[in-house]
């Protein structure tokens, strides 16, 4: 039988469970629905049963599943996950672990992201970068030197809460004026709807119920002025926090994913450009600012190559 | 002959050269005159000397050099020094080399006193740590899982370029409202002056060109409204920089060394306060904020405990 890798992404819309052999091809990738209230013995049962189903065809040696919130790597631990209730406090590691016989971890969805960026995606070779992903909240995953960034105790990576001005708007983290404040998914609807009602926009064609950031990045890439000059906006709130962690990190690249950056160079272009104007000149000169390659299933797929790259670093000592 | 370790620190006021037996303590010290103007070849010659002399009664096992400035460490070579001129691009690992028969590293001085604190200092026991040197400039020098991180090309650790406002006064990096711009040594002597016009404060007594921020500090000791406040508003705008990178980093402890820091609790105890209040809720817990341990001769030391450790970990390849 042959050598494989599960990888676990459990969000609060799906959950997919992905297996992949040793050349990292998929051999086998399910969906399933899922919602704020899954909980996690219903998740355990669905996986187990996944494992017992490809083990008669395959040899899983790891399995690596991704959560979405605040995960403890090293202790298997989840403090609280984002967006789905009732796994506050949980080894889910044990749980997993008392009922599938094959090496578990657990870590966060942005790390894994990261990961998979790093090992085959946009970030390949490069020692020391940072994945951003922009959604309804903004995460991050740190590769340093190599690895995945875990800190004291795994709460790394939150470029969404860094400050950008202490008298900004309120923050879902209890401060004020982080990035994610500025820059989360609902908030730039919030602020394009606004500033939508005074302009000259072709957005104006489109009910402004039905208007998604995607339009907006078409309508920038026709040279809608008000389109353009929204996501130089973005760009700039961005660049305020990005460039600190240039200034400090001296990153290779810094990868832009997430569902915010289906804009393309609509908001790469003025971000680049933001960026070397106001980073320290070697910093600036050394940083690649880059569209993530895996889309909705990097989770999985870093999970599945944390897993493999687990397993050859144990031989290796 | 007894195995010892020499560390030398160029400053642009004074040059300091100091030897350490293999159990850390000092077997030799000494202070040269130095300026802005001090040239290299006469800097080897000066370090030669010593060397040649010491090697006498000593077995000096390396030599390791720190520089304020854009170090990079893996090539040996200087982009430019701060406050010193006539020593950018320059290879000064090889001028090292090419006179003195010693393994020889050269680092940026801030780094090198991040590694003392880390090692013999107020970050002994810590993996993922901060040093901040507040002074002039406002420098930084990062510890991440036990090692000096060095990021791309070895420009890493400038906090004083965190960008807080970007309508803030113009910064000597060329972007505008940095860290540096609002708490470097001279900024925060004008903006004390400024303030204290309309002010009841004691330091009223002092004469205004005599003032010095030790004399804040003791104020504030003694409950001097207007010092307490002064402090408090380098402890906010210190917050807003820092609060980021415990977001992202999530360090166990962040080391405030430099002249400023000598104003002790003064500014320590409203840092913590903004800090704990401030940093997201993990990351926020597990960070301490400490005064570092050595002052003045932070360079030298760490210079010497990395040529150690860079012994060390050569062997044990």
């Amino acid at each position: 039988m042959k050598d494989s890798y599960m990888g676990v992404d459990i969000g609060g819309t799906n959950l997919k469970i992905a297996l992949f052999d040793y050349d990292f091809r998929y051999v086998d990738f399910k969906t399933y629905p899922s919602n704020n209230k899954v909980n996690p013995e219903d998740v355990v049962l669905l996986i187990k049963e996944r494992v017992k189903s490809l083990s008669e065809n395959y040899n899983i040696r790891s399995l690596v599943c991704g959560l979405p919130g605040l995960i403890d790597y090293k202790r298997g631990y989840i403090h609280s996950l984002t967006n789905i209730n009732g796994w506050d406090s949980l080894y889910f590691k044990k749980m997993l672990r008392s009922s599938i016989k094959v090496p578990v971890f657990i870590d966060n969805d942005v790390n894994l992201a990261a990961f998979a960026e790093h090992q085959l995606g946009s970030g390949k070779g490069s020692n020391n970068m940072l994945m951003i992903s922009l959604g309804t909240g903004v995460g991050g995953g740190l590769i340093l030197n190599g690895e995945i960034y875990r800190g004291r105790n795994n709460a790394v990576s939150e470029v969404g809460h860094i400050q950008l001005n202490p008298r900004g708007p309120k923050c879902s983290c209890g401060n004020r004026g982080c990035l994610e404040s500025y820059v989360g998914n609902r908030r730039l609807l919030t602020h394009l709807k606004r500033g939508l009602k005074n302009s000259k926009s072709i957005l104006k064609k489109i009910a402004i119920s039905d208007l998604k950031l995607e339009d907006v990045a078409k309508a920038a890439a026709l040279g809608d002025k008000f389109s353009v000059d929204f996501w130089d906006y973005v760009a700039s709130k961005l660049t305020q926090a990005l460039t600190g962690v240039i200034n400090i990190l001296n990153l290779e690249k810094i990868i832009v994913g997430g569902g915010v950056s289906n804009a393309g160079e609509s908001l790469l272009s003025p971000l680049k450009y933001h960026i070397k104007e106001q980073a320290m000149d070697i910093q600036g000169k050394s940083v690649k600012i880059v569209k993530a390659r895996f889309k909705d299933r990097s989770g999985v797929v870093g999970a599945g190559l944390l897993g493999k790259y687990n397993l050859k670093r144990r031989r290796a000592r």
